[in-house]
């Protein structure tokens, strides 16, 4: 008899462990992304703001499975499915499956506003990351060429759309980039003063965090010179501007979109019922409810715990992931699935280098001490011992030389630009 | 009465040089490049072949000014000039020149074959190292997919054409990309055997270099599963398939063109005399014969000496920069021009990790001594401390464990591919 067969789509945080739990087991593993590599996004906003490379955040996916015969990996954009001969549909094959884990993640949501997907920056993505430091860069280059000073204005202001922690992160990030690494380089524009700002719609940055830790998020926002600016709803974007419900239109070329995320389109393609942000409801064991074969964990599922949806956050899809990957063992030996039960393991933000606030229940921390826990939980995290060893590295370098040295256009967008 | 300004196109190892001995007098620079970095070329080929990452090989060239208020830098491409006016022509504007220093470099030469141009790979710039990196890796991924055997040998044949050091050291680092990063990765092509041919015109490789060393580097080779051709000129190149001139078809989707260089075509805008591979021809004095306000260095530049034109190589350029500085320095306080005599630092070529050959006039060196002459010699020539930190790990790292993370696929060609 052939060995069960578990196709997985997708290989972030839930669909890696998954497959890293079963690879043990006497079962055949298909790993599908659409990309080679497993990409560490709770760091990408350091790629886009020059502090890490490429190579620190994305870890090869087969590198994993290096060991692992029972696993195979396949780089496939999936187009839908066909749950009643169990198969995922990608442009070269059908791929058979006796168990499905999607696994598949989410992307930006723009809240069906399409001109801002055309006008604004992703962040969700390792080429977005890319694109946004290339294009940060590329205007510092253009406006140190432009004679206009509302045009050199508007190439310097740089806006971020969401005060969670993604925005703020970002924002913090940048703020170093333009104030600490790049001043100085630019002899020209030595009396041009870039404005950063970051624009939140509700009233509060880190709103899911205690008022203490976003008063001091603030603070530190504001020596870091980013303008916060509250109860402000953007209504539209277009090349040379930003638009606020109130009426006020601030001119920028750069409009990082960090307001909200929906699970991945493909999740339309199920057929199955779907919250508002586009996630597959699923059951206390993870399943889809009318298909017990079907298995959604992290950022694409909903998953209601005391009354409310589980967070999009990278310690959900792993701790999905080891209740997944052990129901479907449960369930070729025909034993009873067990219930997930999510553990808060707290939230923390970065505000740009060695200045961080993280709480969990009652618990919070700020500063430098707060700074060394993010950073010693992100080194425990990232996939590959020498890639922990260069990333301690350019952190410290970084806080204390404020040196930055991926500063690397590699796409200039017209050759005359 | 204004300072003398002084014009740099290119920021290579001659532009920077002569940018930074500049700096330190009363005159005003302007360092003109179509990149925003400084690309350290000789490491390309360990970019290419996922050994290093962009931010190792490539420097922001404003960083290295950043103390120098009188040093300009532009990003622009050049256009061509105005020698009349004293002019460099840009897509923004024509800046003016007292001197004007051609540090432009070369670029691939095909040998008027364009049909090479569109079909193969040139190891030049940072985008065409990133370009084969993603296509390698993508080859692998498109060869586990297909069920045609001889499709899948087509593209797992890798073909380097050029048996100067940079074809060596690319077919080098190659085979151990594949034959010992990704052994084990790709589960179902265990029973394939990837091919790696290196492809040279004349009858032996490392033409320069004594015979000695020329069999030993054969040798390393041979271990390394690379298989050399020699005399085999490469007369066309399709889609599928590289065509010697005897007749033999080699079924192929990467072809790697590191046959030889030429100077940038912006030479022939100069309206000069250039040399066959288009380069200017210039003085003892490194100047245009007819222009003594225009001196040109490097590897856009044909300098003889001893009835040879020097090598295209980064000493060349870096001992020419330090007398073009100086003799503008002398031109401006009207003093007499100093000559320019190459001084032979002799070759090197790596052959993969731990394997080097090396010779200076009689001297010769080979093996595990040679390579670690030859990492101190990059080590020190590269920009930045933390990049020499970073650089030496990665490279222990690799020789140790044969391990390279640098395997992320930045960009699929085809959605459905």
């Amino acid at each position: 008899m052939d060995k069960p067969r578990i196709v997985i789509i997708g290989a972030g945080f839930g669909g890696i462990l998954t497959a890293k739990y079963l690879a043990k087991k006497d079962v055949e593993v298909v790993l599908i992304d659409r990309n080679n590599f497993h990409l560490f996004q709770p760091l990408l906003y350091q790629l886009s703001t020059s502090v890490l490379s490429i190579e620190e955040i994305a870890y090869p996916t087969r590198a994993f499975f290096r060991k692992y015969k029972n696993v195979f990996f396949m780089l496939a954009h999936v187009q839908g499915f066909d749950f009643v001969n169990k198969e995922v549909i990608t442009p070269y094959k059908r791929v058979k499956y006796d168990y499905l884990v999607i696994a598949a993640g989410a992307t930006t949501n723009y809240f069906n506003m399409p001109e801002l997907s055309y006008h604004t920056y992703g962040m969700k993505t390792l080429r977005e990351a890319i694109h946004i430091r290339n294009h940060v860069l590329h205007m510092f280059e253009r406006a140190e060429r432009e004679s206009d000073p509302a045009i050199r204005q508007r190439m310097l202001t740089f806006v971020c759309v969401g005060g969670g922690p993604t925005g703020v992160e970002e924002a913090g990030a940048l703020s170093e980039l333009i104030f600490i690494a790049m001043k100085n380089e630019y002899h020209r524009l030595q009396n041009d003063t870039p404005r950063i700002i970051l624009i939140e719609a509700g009233h509060t940055i880190l709103a899911t965090m205690p008022p203490k830790l976003q008063r001091r998020t603030r603070q530190v926002l504001k020596k870091k010179r980013v303008e916060v600016m509250l109860n402000s709803q953007v209504i539209n974007c277009d090349k040379n501007s930003l638009t606020l419900k109130d009426g006020t239109i601030i001119a920028t070329n750069t409009v990082i979109w960090a307001a909200g995320v929906r699970a991945v389109p493909l999740m339309e393609q199920t057929g199955y019922p779907l919250d508002r942000s586009g996630r597959l409801i699923i059951t206390k064991t993870l399943q889809v409810p009318t298909n017990p074969n079907v298995f959604a964990i992290g950022d694409c599922a909903h998953f209601e715990q005391n009354g409310y949806p589980l967070p999009t956050v990278a310690p959900v899809a792993t701790q999905q992931a080891i209740i997944c990957a052990k129901n479907i063992m449960h369930s070729i030996k025909g034993e009873k699935l067990q219930n997930f039960i999510y553990h808060d393991l707290g939230s923390m933000a970065t505000i740009g280098c060695g200045q961080a606030v993280l709480c969990k229940g009652n618990f919070t921390m700020s500063g430098f001490p707060a700074w060394l826990a993010w950073m010693g939980v992100h080194l425990l995290r990232l996939s590959g011992f020498h890639t922990n060893i260069t990333v301690a590295l350019k952190w410290f370098w970084n806080l204390f030389s404020g040196i930055r040295l991926g500063r690397v256009i590699t796409n200039i967008p017209d050759n005359r630009e």
